[in-house]
Order: structure tokens, then C-alpha cells, then sequence
């Protein structure tokens, strides 16, 4: 009898095996919450945050349940570029602490349950990095590690090799007297490009990599990934303006990018990075993610081939930077075309995610104004996939004013439209002085509605913006449609967008609807007859009255409001021929509600 | 004790199967033979030849010890470019047989250890393809299977859609009335490109591959790779002379080609083509071979990137056309030049082939003169990889003459100075008639010297231009450092370019000597210390006479003389400091003389 006994018992392990879908994995559970270090917690009254700071605040994670953290970079950095200058892959800059700090910061967080994910800066160095050094003075070995051409110096100026020009204005190419050549700067001349086409550079770039996750780190975020290689040939790029002088030719939007972005080859560099974090991927638990940045202005196809192919992996996701436009597509239509945009255009199998801000754009909430931030973050964290948040956007913070004296962003010196520092404002934790954020001084001022905008007053607040958030991120866990279940978009208008969560055999199923415009009534029972009658307000942006109930025939919605309705499925929306073409799932998978499991043969 | 046997027996086969490097497959050992069957043998004396006429041959490969032929398209084509515009994928041309034919060949080939590579069109298809026809007349199903773009048709003429040029001259847009657009063709009017943006495009394709893995083709040449996908931006190329009125644009090398060849994505494109293909492969024996036709003009690095990428695989090799220049580079430092070219660009672990000539180009021996044949063969056959031959190199055939009027070749019409009918007359059989091709009448006319230039002479003559060959084709595969040793660069002169080709363990080395341009006198003991004072010959193009014996100090050779020494190696030339950089190995592997066995831990 116990040998059967065994035997079924076996059996049952190795069915429950062969059917259950692949576990989420932790960047697909949590939203990612990024932090930029500098703003985030002042520990030393330097005026600038810290690792230590950032390590004092780790029960804010817990309290959000939020578990993976993105920290931009806090490499050793002349700060030409608040850090993506990197002078020391190996070396935390002194602003931020040590490498002591960094490791008490990474066992703290892994303690909590935290996951660590860093910012990694390939395509270029900062020019008091040691490598550029050696490679100006033409030592043997450093000499490829840039990319150097010939150019004229006159005394009228040099003569560049073509016409490229950096991201942040005028040419990509810097005349270095030490050298007597020109070396390539896709960003700040303080920022020579690296070369891949030399493999040992590659080589260099793949220690770094393995230095880090060595350390224990979780996750890499790949800056500027589609500049890392250029074209050999080094024709110029064509001038998006034919009739424009080619002397005139001075910002980065006058040329099409032909020639210095997203050349053949890249994918490549990039699969092997991947490749490597697998390698450190293997333990239970551990698994290393990847996370590319990468603008394709209005190019899905481009952006979709970080995800990798068929036969190979590459980032686990590419940033989804197309919600940042939604100040300009401020409508349920234009939630929804943008939406669409990335759910439509992504390979089969693979997860999205969504970003509304970064410590590179104006902040959301400054751009569509304060009454949608509530109803922004339960997009966020309704859609499929992994939301991210950007530091304040789960309190509601705003940007600051400015002045042209006060610019501390290398960009906004050059360009004042540009500024970035008006999103970069230190984090307010409460109204006492500094916000919280320092005791002594900012690096950037602190925005004036700290003392009603801040962690300390909206974890007292009822339904403030931060328990709203917070709501929202215990929902999504909790409910297996919100994080693996299928999405159907149900309607979208010009005041509103609406969308299905549900999961087969899951016994709750629940419609999103977002007013993202003016107030209105919605009849979203003809759009789905198999709706009830009357659908149970499990979450709305406008009170907590959970078990509430609406008409399904007559939905009233404020601007600005958002309601997560839950109801009982008789048919689920996927099913039904009528919106096949509008369902999305990952990865199919059914509920067994008896068992309390998933399978995926369904 | 039969426990103790068979636990012996056991660990010595695993310890065998554990030390064993990986056995070479069939496209590895064999040469690679090109038959372009309009030219082979006519089996129905309508001056073409067919598929039965090449069946009527095989005989011919046993004797040449060749057992990979590569047969050159035979699918069902309106003939403008000679099959290279196929109408139906699945069908066989009527000139060349039908399916029958087809499967009793392939039949007899495996019947007689022979493998078929086919050619594979992927680009473009015939404007007489069903898909076209149907996208022409905006049937939904097939609208983008080609690309199709807006144009202005006006009495005056076409204005296309920008300045791109087809490889065979004027632009590469065609206006149709029917559809009232125009489409791309890289090549002919007659040749519409494909779409492979379109995912059903794709998928039609993957069944072609799959039609004929099925019916049992051994591999597949895919054509002309590099114009799988085009710029959707459609900007207009760059112009190689930027002074050039564009109205005068008219030939394929006026412009740099950025935007309509190796676009993004291509190599994913092929790599899913390579899966499928492993998929077939997994029998033992029955590996399915993929070759990729690019001509990368000059760029090593895109050639190379057909090789796959550590982590996927994509063409087994992609053909080395850079020997083709070797008339033009006709001494000992111009072959070691390109022969070097591809060896220290080629990624690790990959394996090399040759190629000096193919229906494309001018044949080999009518530009280097009659008297470098046989040390051309020889320097294909001794160096490391796969070496190619075109139908007829093995007895030395050359051009024909063809006059205007009598122009078959498509491109040759558009340009006289680019027709390609020169190196694809009838194979030289035999003394009679018509060289033996056909009983009636040519669809080109033979070489004169067809009376003494032929199969059946030569395989009569001792010593002959197809003697040689057969005998490298013997040699090559009866020792093991010819197909899978070590190849170390040890001399390159005017006159001279010599390799060594050794095994570690393996009792006997080569050294190459190769004279490519006068009668010449070398020490070779100065450069390869450990080198016997007496080398043997083991053969050599001026006489057969094996077992004599050369002094290593003073060796004489020839204008076009080719020698293979063979020699007892004390010490190998790739342990030497002096040869670090000189010696390639595709997959590191020693010989143990005792067993008769190779083993890769060493
Ligand atoms: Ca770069
Ligand atoms: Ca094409």
C-alpha cells in the first residue's frame, strides 16, 4: 500500500509539475520603483542623498509593496552627468558613500525582500576614466578602446570627420590636442563612446557586468542602448531638412539617426549581456533581470527587438516609453492608442510594461495637472505587466520652478528648455524642513507643496494619493487577473477607457474604467452583454467605499476618476469572438478554484 | 567478473564518447561541386540540360570522390533570369523535368552517398508567382506580400517613390497600371520583392524550406541574403559621387546601398531559417546544410556575421567569394592576403571554404591564363574547410566567347560588359559532338577546345588537370590534418605562398608550396627550424611522380607548380611562439596513432 501510496503521490507531483505554468518571476510581480539618488535621502546633511539614506527608507518599500528598485547610477563620476559620466565601473562615488554603504545597502534590501537593480552605462566612459586617459596618450592596448578619426584642427576650429552630431547638441566630435585626432561623443564631450567593434572592450564591459552580479546585484537597467554602435563608413547622416545649410546643422533632431543608432550587430551585444546575467540566474530566486533604455521615436519595430527573437533572450523587457505622451493624448482614446501601441506590436509570449515618467521627462502630473494622478496610477497598475514608478509619482509630486541661475543639469546649461532638473527635485517625506529629505541643505530646492505633499501626511490621510497607490499595489498581487491574467479592451472614447482583467476558473474577473477627459455616463452592458446587471466597486479613485455597487447599462464617471468594478464571470470576455482581436495574455493559464492552483493546459 | 566487464566496457565508451570531439559532417569533408543544370548533361537533346541528364552523371562524382552537389535552381521560372524568378516554389521548370524526375534523382544521389543541395530564392519571386498576381489585383489575403508604394505615373513617365536602383540597373521601382502603385525589385522588373516585414510572408516561406526538407534535400545555397529586407523609411540612398546629377543615377554601384541590403533584422530572419532546418537535422546522418550567398564588397565584418553568433546559429558558412579576386591578386602574398583575410576575421570554432568562380562570375582559369589551374585546384583542396568547384574548374574549362546577338544572360542584354553566359557553357563531356551535352543542339555553344579539354580525355591523359583533382579530392580526405588539422601561414612572397597542414599525434605533416607567379628558388629551413633537411614529395602539379624527395633549404618550383611535402614533424609548427598568430584551428583535436583515434582534451 505505501509503495502505491508513493507511487500516486509521485504521480500527482510530476502532473502538478508538468501542468502548472512557469512561476512570475519578481520583476513581473512588482511594480519597479525608480530612485535617483541624489534626491532621494540626504543621510550625511551634504545636501545630497546617499546609499545610507536610501538604506534608512527601505521600510517605505514594505509599506508600498514595492520589491524591486531601480537606483540610477552611483558609479565614481565627475557628475558632468549626475553620474552616467562613469570614471570607475568598480567605485561608488564618494557623494553617495562606499563600497561598504553599497553592500550594507544590497544585504539590507535583500533582507527585506528587496531586489536591487542598477543602472549600467555602456556606450560611453567619462573622459577621466582611465581607459580614455590611456587612450588619448595612445598606450598600445587602449588605443581602440574609443573611436578616434582624423580630423583638421585650424585655427578657425576643426574640421569634424562628418556631420554627427551629440544628443545634446553641436558635434559628436571632440578634437583632443593630446591625441591630434578626434574621438566620437554621442552625449556630452565629457562622454567618449566606447568602441564594440574592439573585442576587447567588449571583453571589459562583460567584467563589469560579472563584478556587480558577483556583488549580489539583481537586475541591470542598459543605458542608451541603441547608440552603442555606429556605422564604419562614417557618411553623414542625411538632414531631416534638405534645404538647411549643412553648417547650420547643430541638435540632435536636425539628422536622421541612420548611421550612429541601432546599427547591425547591436542585438548581439546585447544577447550576450543577457546570456551572462543567465549564467548568474541559475539558483532559485536569483534570477537576474535585464531592462533596456532606448527612445525609437514612434519606431515600434525597433523597440521591439530588445525583447530578443525565437531563439534568443535578450531583455527581459525594453523601458515602454510611449505613455509618456499621454499628456498629449490626455483622452480614454488616446489611453487606449497608446496602449494598444505596445500590447499590438509585442511579440507573442512576451511581458509589457509601462512608464509615465523618469528622471529624464517633466513630471506626469505637471503636464496633465493634479486631477489625474489617481487615475494614472491605476492604469499603471491595472494593465498587464510591470508598472514603473518614478520616485513621487505614488505621493503625487509635481516639478519644481527653475530659475536660470539655479541650473544644475549639464542639458539644461546648454538648452533651457531642455532643463531636467524640474523633475529632479529631492523626495518629501514630511512638512518639517527640507521635507525631510536633508537637514541641512537641498542640491535642488525642495518643491513648496512639501508641506501637504509628503509621505508623512498622506500615510495619515485617508484615500490620499499614496494610499491609493499603495491600494493598488496590494490589489495587483493579490488577484491572480491583475498580474497573469488576460487583458480585453472593452471601450475606449473620448473621455474614457475600459478594459477586462479575468483568468479561466478564477471566480472574480474585473473591468477597469478610466475617465481620463470630462464627466460622462458609460453604458458598458451593450459592449459586453454577458455583464451583470451590477458590478461591485471593488477600488475607486474618488472614495475607499468598496462594496458599492454601479450599473453596468449606466456608469457614471468624474474626470479624472477611476474604478476597478468587480464581478462574477459567466463568460469571459476572451472568449467571445467579438474580441478576439482586442485580448492579450502572456502566457495562457486557467485556475482550478477547488485546488486553489493554475494549470496551463486550458 | 562479466560485472566487472561490462562496468569496464561501460566507462571506457562513455570515457571514449566524453573524449571524442565532434565528427564532421558531410558538408565538411566533401568539396562542394556547383552545377548549373541548363549546362550539365541534356538528357532530351533539346539543348538544355535537365535533371535526368544530371542523374545520367553521378557516376562522375564517385569518381571524383565529390559527394555534395549543389544544383542551381530548377524550380518552375519564366526564365528571365534563369530560374533565379521562380513562379511556383513546389513545382519543377518542364525544361528541367517534373517532381518524378526530381525524387529519382534525389533518390539515386542517396543511393549513392551523394547529397543535394538546393537553391533557395527567398528575395523575390517571378512576376508570374500567384502571390504577385493576386497582390497586383489588391486581393486582401496577398496586398503586402511585395512592397508596394505610391508613385506618380504621368505621360512623361514614373515618378517612384525615391532613388533607389535595382543590382541590374535603372531604378528598383516598376509602376503597375493594374494596381496603380509601383513595387521594389532588387533585381529584374520580372523579380518583385518579397515582404518580409509581413509575418505571412514569412510563414510561406518556412513552408517552401519545410516542402523540401520533407521530399529530403540534404541543404539549401539561400540567394543573395543581403536584400532580404529594406529601410521602411524609404529615404534615398547616399550617392558614391555626391557631384552626380541624381536624374543620372542609373547603375547599382552609383549609390551605397545603407537602406536596401543587411537591414536590421535580417540575421533573425535566417537564424529562424537555420532552426527549422536543426529541426530535420536531428537523425543521425542527416544534417541539413545552409550556405548564404552575400557579396559584402570588401565589408569582412557583415560577411562574417552569417556565421551566426555564440548563441544562435545561422548559415553553416556563408560562401567566401574574396578568392574570386585572386586573378588580380595573382602572386604568393595576394593569395596568402586573402586567404588571410578570411581566416583572421572568421569567428572562433567556425569552419572556412573557398570559392573561385560560380555562374556568376567570369571563370577562374580565363583570368589567370590556362597555367595556374592545377596549383588553384591545389590551393583549394589543401587548405582548411570546404572547398568549392564550379562545373568544369575540374578540368580546366574556360570562357566561351559569345557574340552580341548571340546573348542569353538577361544582364547581359541590359550591359554587355556584365554578361555571365561566358562561364555557364556546356559541360565538357567528351570528344563527340556537342562535347558530349547533347545529342542535338546547345543552348550555348561548347568550348572549341572541347576535343582535348573534356572528361573522358582527361581521365585518360596521366596527370591530367582531372587526375589532380581527383587526387587532392583523395588526399584531402585520407588524411586527417588536410580536412581537420591545424593550418600554420609560414611563407608569403611574390612568388610564393606555403602552409603547413599538421595534427598533433598524427604521424605525418604537410607543408604547401604554392608558386603563383615566377620560377623561384625558397629556404624554407629558415623559417621552419624543425623541418627534415629532405621533405617528400607527396604530390605535386608537374608530374605524379610521388616518393621523391625536395630539399627544404632550396626548393625549386615553377611558375604555377604546386607541391604537397609530406614530412615526420619533431616539433609542430603551432607550438611555436614565432606561429602564435599565424595557425588556425576550427576545433582543437589530437590524433592517438596507437587506437587509430582523436580526442579533444589535449
Ligand atoms: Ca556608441
Ligand atoms: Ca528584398
Amino acid at each position: 500500500l505505501s509503495v502505491l501510496c508513493t507511487v500516486a503521490l509521485v504521480t500527482l507531483t510530476v502532473t502538478v509539475v508538468a501542468l502548472s505554468p512557469r512561476c512570475l518571476s519578481w520583476w513581473q510581480l512588482s511594480p519597479v520603483y525608480q530612485i535617483y539618488p541624489r534626491s532621494f535621502q540626504d543621510s550625511d546633511n551634504d545636501g545630497v542623498g546617499d546609499l545610507k539614506g536610501i538604506q534608512s527608507r527601505l521600510d517605505y518599500f514594505q509599506y508600498l509593496n514595492v520589491k524591486a528598485i531601480w537606483i540610477s547610477p552611483f558609479y565614481k563620476s565627475p557628475m558632468k552627468d549626475f553620474g552616467y559620466d562613469v570614471e570607475d565601473f568598480r567605485a561608488i562615488d564618494p557623494i553617495f558613500g562606499n563600497m561598504e554603504d553599497f553592500e550594507d545597502l544590497l544585504a539590507s534590501m535583500h533582507d527585506k525582500g528587496l531586489k536591487l537593480i542598477m543602472d549600467f552605462i555602456p556606450n560611453h566612459t567619462s573622459d577621466k576614466h582611465i581607459w580614455f586617459q590611456m587612450s588619448r596618450n595612445g598606450t598600445e592596448k587602449y588605443k581602440d578602446y574609443y573611436i578616434w578619426h582624423d580630423c583638421q584642427n585650424t585655427s578657425n576650429g576643426t574640421i569634424y570627420p562628418n556631420n554627427w552630431v551629440s544628443v545634446f547638441g553641436n558635434s559628436a566630435w571632440e578634437y583632443d590636442p593630446m591625441r591630434n585626432q578626434c574621438y566620437l561623443h554621442q552625449f556630452l564631450k565629457e562622454q567618449p563612446d566606447l568602441n564594440y567593434r574592439n573585442p576587447e572592450v567588449m571583453k571589459e564591459m562583460m567584467d563589469v557586468i560579472r563584478f556587480w552580479l558577483e556583488k549580489g546585484v539583481d537586475g541591470f537597467r542598459v543605458d542608451a542602448v541603441k547608440h552603442l554602435l555606429e556605422a564604419q563608413h562614417l557618411r553623414n547622416e542625411p538632414q531631416v531638412n534638405s534645404d538647411q545649410p549643412p553648417e547650420n546643422i547643430s541638435s540632435h533632431v536636425e539628422l536622421y539617426h541612420d548611421y550612429t543608432t541601432t546599427q547591425l550587430g547591436l542585438h548581439t551585444i546585447l544577447q550576450e549581456w543577457r546570456a551572462l546575467m543567465d549564467e548568474y540566474s541559475r539558483e532559485p530566486g536569483r534570477y537576474r533581470f535585464m531592462v533596456t533604455e532606448s527612445y525609437d521615436e514612434g519606431e515600434i519595430d525597433k523597440s521591439m527587438m530588445y525583447y530578443g527573437t525565437p531563439l534568443v533572450k535578450e531583455a527581459d523587457f525594453p523601458f515602454n516609453f510611449y505613455l509618456i505622451d499621454l499628456p498629449d493624448n490626455l483622452s480614454g482614446n488616446g489611453a487606449f492608442k497608446l496602449v494598444d501601441l505596445w500590447m499590438s506590436n509585442m511579440p507573442k509570449g512576451k511581458w509589457p510594461n509601462w512608464v509615465v515618467g523618469n528622471h529624464d521627462k517633466s513630471r506626469i502630473l505637471s503636464r496633465t495637472g493634479k486631477e489625474y494622478i489617481n487615475v494614472i496610477n491605476m492604469l499603471l497598475l491595472t494593465l498587464p505587466g510591470t508598472p514603473t514608478t518614478y520616485y513621487g509619482e505614488e505621493i503625487g509630486m509635481e516639478n519644481i520652478n527653475v530659475s536660470v541661475s539655479e541650473i544644475q543639469d549639464p542639458l539644461g546649461k546648454f538648452n533651457i528648455s531642455e532643463n531636467r532638473d524640474p523633475a529632479r527635485s529631492p523626495m518629501q517625506w514630511d512638512s518639517t524642513e527640507n521635507a525631510g529629505f536633508s537637514k541641512n541643505k537641498t542640491w535642488l530646492s525642495v518643491h513648496p507643496d512639501y508641506v501637504t505633499v509628503n509621505v508623512e501626511a498622506q500615510k495619515a490621510e485617508s484615500w490620499s494619493v499614496l494610499q491609493q497607490y499603495r491600494a493598488l499595489s496590494f490589489l495587483r498581487e493579490s488577484e491572480l487577473p491583475l498580474h497573469r491574467g488576460w487583458t480585453c479592451f472593452v471601450l475606449s472614447s473620448r473621455d474614457i477607457f475600459a478594459f477586462v482583467r479575468e483568468l479561466d476558473g478564477y471566480p472574480r474577473a474585473f473591468l477597469i474604467v478610466l475617465n481620463l477627459a470630462n464627466r460622462t455616463t458609460t453604458d458598458l452592458a451593450s459592449v459586453l452583454p454577458d455583464l451583470p446587471a451590477q458590478l461591485s466597486v471593488r477600488m475607486s479613485t474618488r472614495d475607499s467605499a468598496a462594496g458599492q455597487s454601479r450599473q453596468a447599462a449606466r456608469l457614471e464617471t468624474e474626470r479624472g476618476e477611476g474604478l476597478v468594478l468587480e464581478y462574477t464571470a459567466t463568460r469571459l470576455v476572451h472568449n467571445s469572438p467579438a474580441f478576439q482581436d482586442k485580448c492579450f495574455v502572456s502566457e495562457k493559464a486557467c485556475y482550478q478554484s477547488t485546488l486553489g492552483i493554475l494549470y496551463k493546459n486550458c
